[in-house]
């Protein structure tokens, strides 16, 4: 069944294969009078473009975004935007040792499992070429939200073992390196243990944060389609995330009520302040107006250059030897697209939102 | 906009508050042709119900259910099956100092800030009591899925500061204590510190468990309908979870590639097997027909007799202090929640995939 | 799979069967602060009740609606509102007749076909009765259109043969006669018409009509969701309707673009205005602000006391006589049915619209 | 919002303009291992290709389709199917002068209304070009439904006020005619009356018909998405359909039960047989098996060479010419069309239908 479209009222449909012609997304329900050019999209899929750092494979892939329809004169004009790149960089090369054998980690088996068969060369569907959708129609939710102020800031908080100290936060280092951490002394410590698993022929996962500010209150809708419970879905659904979490999060689970509760005070300006934020800016799963904080579990990344036990199609045990060009870590290029995830949720749950009371309504229909 | 209705070929909604007329749930897409009966559900929805434990209310909640639509002589029709309970102890009691103020880690504020007034009366929609349908559709889930062999065990894994030790691992012990535990140890330890935190007018939260197994290979919908997304939503929609993870979870972002793979291998009957299962029974978002494990974060209550910093809506700080009756730990009332949660994402999932092939598909029309 | 939800941002999710215990329906969506109470919906409950005029069955039909859940101190409050009516006239009586046997033009066979059996009791979930939830909510949707001053107006246009003539529409008439035609001499005309069919054991068709005036321009979602698309979609899914046209509808085929073009003028206060309406106020899928015009036909009461050819499910032709009370014509009774689709479809389309350019958007996030 | 996507879990996503890029489809729910190939859609699209006639416009649109994605190895890979055509025969031509006024029985004014402005080059996205995704998606549909033996019939059955004779019905005629008429006779006829509305500078609509046999019983979901319901649903979505009706359709409303009612009787194979259908095929919007039958009002073609009155923006009443190349009649054109959005609904109601009883579910999982 249709599994590839996402969102309720403003929607991202997929669509491609890491070898096949190219990959896209059509994005519907975008408001007209939107400012939209190709640039404004490209500056984020050249986020997780490969090839940029040494912990990214050496590929040089092109990745030039192309719009092909809802866009006129440089506005969007409320008809669906086709979005598309052309696969360019697909080398011809012999797949039969892989078409046979299942990759530990990746979703060879399961593909296999579900569809009888699978487009092999290089992952097909299940590829991570397959988010250069998502961060596109990303890019576009994220200029929506900018129009109203809304402020997401994503950016590694762990790899393998090395993780961020918040005393050392700098917001301005996290795109001035190539692990997207907003902790200078991080990045060194974080290199280092890299470059060891590099030796080893091994690879790290690690752990995305995202926050967001300035997001109106009252976005999410009870009891289903909670604010949480729309972007667990979202971040979810991109490969290799394994578990997500809000405020504290997992750590909730051993305080107690009254560490955990946000106590509220009137500030000097008689506005409702919290004196803490554990819940993580939701309540009952709406927005409360405050900073939202997510965690996204990143698995390592499962191709390695070492040898590893598996079984073909023949049924014979192998032992498997992935060639080619692989990241020993794919977090710092996953931020934008956990990004991406979080933009398009807060647009669909934000203009959700706008028909929640009669007043919203007068003041569009009056 | 409509957010109380989950689920896209097996679908529920859900209706109701704490201190209405009744809460209720339509279950819509249920095949016909299965057996069921009221006391089907009663069993389900009695596991949730309070005033069963020295850790749970005193409340007498009778929660008798009523299956007013959907099933004829023992069997359902295949038409929307209306399933009630009506609310009988609802004191009328004087709520004019709750309806103005905020309670600390309740959705109190951001009700109002959605929707410009609330229902105060015990939460209204965001009390516990909503998830009432939850559990009824969850029992229609859990016997379709029976029919199929799916096994589906959910505990309490932790509670507050204390874990079950996978060594004392006991599948009968969990519906033989108030707390759901699978591990007799843990549980006198639980109660311990259960114990305390009730005496120092404090609460705990804790994590919830769920194994799944005999769920058939192939469910889940790539790329954005996942199962384990699926899940997440499913899951993180309930009032009070704070995180969810799969498999090895936030443990696989510290990990690395050749530990966290799961290798393959022949067995004896030419089956592929895995020589772990840190993926927790998926890979690409498909099952591959092992055990499904996850794990979701609750909270520690929020109402706690304590005396909290709050404000109210006349613009003055206040210490609140929340009287009634109010559990020190709802995890092992939401066990069987969590579990309803999964059932239904699993019975809509396995529907779903039912047009993932051509052959699939000729056993039907041929 | 689920088929009794209607709408996309204000859904309707009726259940119940005609002998069941009741008929109800959950409206999600509706916005917090609406007035509502129960009499507001009994209303046009009671312009479907039977038993009113010669023309409808002598039964009794009390259907007192009860709201269970979703308004608090006379408003709604955001959250699902859930309502329902108790079957209080279902005389036990002898069904083994009917079970085994297919009555023509009732949907027993196919109800049979796909579900393998069916609640023969009365037409189960096929009954007319089925219509309450859907008036139900349709008396919500009209009380939050007419706080935008959008006015439906629907009346019988014809029964059987006889047809309302324009120069003698009188508005005030439709709900002083029983037939609810907006024409007192079509009304003799067709009374006469009606009581023939009568004595001749035979029953009636018609065509209803709707008008919508005041509705805002900029209604409708292209290129699928267009307005004219979903109000076919709605009106059709009642039983009984065969066809459903738009404006000039099928006498558009044999007209002439010359014709059936609606020219532009501008009026002395400058506003745009056409010369003719050929359209029904719509172009593209999209209201123009100007009057909507549509007619649904209704196919004559498939219960009629004379004797058909038919067969039972034992192998055998059969001579059937279908006993009981039934009416002779629906289509007055089916006159508020389509009035509720078509107010269901405009509430949940003008709630769509609202986030259909950056100008609106920017009105309530600013 | 999103309107540009339609199905529920075989689903169809529609974008681009009549002057833009190109024009596209994405197709998800497609089932793994059908044999496809462009030629197989490319057959489908030439039959809407205009050029072809002395009564469709000489523009040579050459509408290649390119497969970009979820086919390999010639077989559907059960990922979302990406298809496009380019626009080649875009003139680079002065469109200021039709930019600025609205051309009556076009949705020039109701784009504007509702989005502030528009793509005004050839009609955009409201262009009959749009229709060239739905054609593309219905091609692959038809390919599911020849697997199952459906067989859909589609054809002309009137032009303005000639008719087709159905004693001269010569299913053989349809695709050897321009006007894909299936009685010799009426073509000589409607030619005729096309060539004097020609010479007037004026334009036909007409009315087409569709007969689906060989569907299964029992596809349709009651109570809203009945068969019927659906495909007035999808039908009323093309541009100019003006009306749908099945069966008897608007004449059974001065019918009467005895006339309109089917009447059953046990065939020598003691198979249920019916002595007419005048329901089309349906009842209770569930398929009973036999043939369906339905008509669809197109509207004359709004574009014609005289000169008609309408306005501008700058608030001037105009006397409008339109200039260029424009079709006296696009009935022939839109019969593919109509019968692409039958094949969508059929397949994406038979999946549907797969999971109605637990017999269905247990042939796929036991």
């Amino acid at each position: 069944m249709a599994g590839s479209n996402y969102g309720k009222v403003f929607t991202v449909s997929t669509w491609g294969e890491s070898h096949g012609s190219g990959l896209g997304v059509v994005v519907d329900g975008c408001p007209a009078g939107l400012d939209l050019c190709e640039e404004d999209i490209q500056c984020d899929l050249d986020k997780r473009k490969p090839g940029q750092s040494p912990f990214s494979t050496p590929r040089k892939e092109k990745d030039r975004i192309e719009i092909l329809s809802g866009v006129f004169n440089g506005k969007t004009t409320g008809t669906p935007i086709s979005l598309m790149v052309w696969n360019k960089d697909q080398r011809s090369k012999d797949y039969s040792k892989i078409a046979d054998c299942y990759r530990p980690g990746h979703a060879d088996l399961t593909y296999d499992l579900k569809y009888g068969f699978r487009d092999y060369r290089g992952g097909g569907r299940s590829s991570g070429r397959e988010t250069i959708g998502r961060v596109a129609a990303g890019a576009i939710a994220k200029r929506i939200l900018s129009t109203m102020g809304v402020d997401i800031l994503t950016y590694t908080k762990s790899i393998g073992t090395v993780t961020i100290d918040n005393k050392n936060f700098d917001r301005n280092a996290i795109h001035k390196n190539y692990l997207c951490m907003p902790d200078k002394e991080a990045v060194s410590e974080a290199e280092k243990y890299l470059n060891d698993l590099i030796q080893q022929h091994n690879s790290a996962g690690g752990i995305i944060e995202c926050q967001i500010n300035h997001l109106p209150s009252g976005v999410g809708e009870p009891v289903f389609d909670k604010l949480d419970a729309r972007l667990a879905y979202a971040i979810m659904s991109i490969g290799s995330v394994k578990g997500i979490e809000f405020g504290t999060g997992f750590n909730a689970a051993s305080s107690t009520g009254l560490d955990n509760n946000d106590s509220y005070y009137y500030d000097e300006e008689h506005h409702i302040q919290k004196k803490s934020n554990h819940a993580g800016g939701m309540l009952g799963g709406i927005s409360d107006g405050t900073e939202i904080i997510l965690r996204a579990a990143i698995k390592p990344t499962p191709s390695i250059r070492s040898e590893q036990a598996s079984v073909n199609k023949q049924g014979e045990d192998i032992d498997l030897v992935i060639e080619g060009r692989h990241d020993p870590i794919i977090v710092p290029r996953a931020v934008i697209v956990v990004e991406a995830m979080v933009a398009i949720t807060l647009v669909d749950m934000l203009f959700i939102n706008m028909c929640s009371t009669m007043d919203t309504i007068k003041k569009i229909y009056h």
